[in-house]
């Protein structure tokens, strides 16, 4: 699990608030983008006949800044799942190989909103089928 | 079509970049929401039985920027309309009165993925039956 | 701490993602709205002579989707607070009054870019100055 | 002008909205994001000493919606440049080669909130000297 491709981005103009500091919740827009760079990566969709996963709770820790041109890779590995969900942990390191942000993040598996259980495809994508 | 009643918002941290000046795309964003309220004030939506609009093109200019915490108003007006297309102008201004931004924007109907004629509704809560 | 006038918005074209749902980490901006509006409200800024405050750590439920025009309140109250840390819980209510999102945030007081005492100035805006 | 290389990105979950289609001022930040890249890829700043560009008009024309997955590739190019402003051409491209968004962007480069001329550093990362 803990193989996955980093993603990789720069922290644009777009990111930063004053100071040229990284706004707080755009940590969590690159681990998403992250998340679905895993179906990407595959040619395949994080969205498949409608079934798609949504955010059930997150833990967030901010430990350092990103500033203003840094250059940041996140890292993404599956702790657990089960029928209709997933715990990641993705963490986002700087240039400097620091880490500037940890998370924890429950996924559940919708299919015409309502709970739904993880497709086989799904599994295999995110390489959870042999366990 | 002057007097639609503008738009209020606040320039808040996500909106700004370093230095404190408000990024260059929000503005389009706060033009937007004053587009949609215009369908939300009279209780409707700006998709309806999947008819909605898109950009076709936009020219705006940039007078003063917007900083943190600035209070603006977005002001539309209807320049223009024909079988599926409306052009409207927008202005921005500060809690001085003072213009930041102004564009002029034509959007085009969509329904089904294919231009389609403006429906009477869309005309009515747009105040511009009777042109 | 719990009366501090909720803070209102409506979810528009930007917040949300495919089938008009909202983005997850738009609850985010929306709180942080909502922490600046308390600033605001009092004609301060959350920013004063430097000093502002930077989030550390957060935990965030997302209990029901909020959808392309509902209409939001942010719901403020500060659980905790230690010399230079503050520990608030948001909650976020749709038009119907249900929960759609819920958070507990930790913030730092900073001062060039060190931790630093909570001012007095931002006590009193922060109703924390008695306990 | 023409040869700088095209910065590549995905349309991500953050950047469409209802249906899957791009949201429209989007496509102004992957173009800001191709114009600091022209910087960050030769390890400058697009902010050195506190000289910068800012926006000060642009005309943008939405030929095709991006899609929810897509990759896009912003190509620019620079048309004019004078003492302190320059114009540039940026066009967004698909996977299949397919227009999607073009935009002539004129910028003014700006120090200590005044208009400046352009720096000789600037210049030369631009390619713009010999002209």
């Amino acid at each position: 699990m803990q193989n996955i491709t980093p993603f990789k981005t720069k922290i644009y103009y777009e990111d930063v608030d004053v100071g040229g500091y990284c706004y707080h919740s755009k940590y969590l827009n690159f681990c998403e983008r992250a998340r679905s760079e895993i179906f990407f990566s595959k040619s395949a969709s994080p969205i498949q006949n409608g079934y798609h996963f949504v955010v059930k709770t997150l833990t967030a820790n901010y430990k350092l800044p990103a500033l203003f041109g840094d250059e940041i890779k996140v890292y993404t590995s599956i702790k657990e799942f089960r029928g209709a969900s997933i715990t990641m942990f993705q963490q986002i390191l700087n240039q400097d190989e620091k880490i500037v942000f940890e998370m924890d993040i429950v996924l559940v598996g919708m299919l015409n909103s309502k709970v739904a259980k993880i497709p086989q495809e799904f599994k295999k994508i995110l390489n959870i089928t042999k366990r």
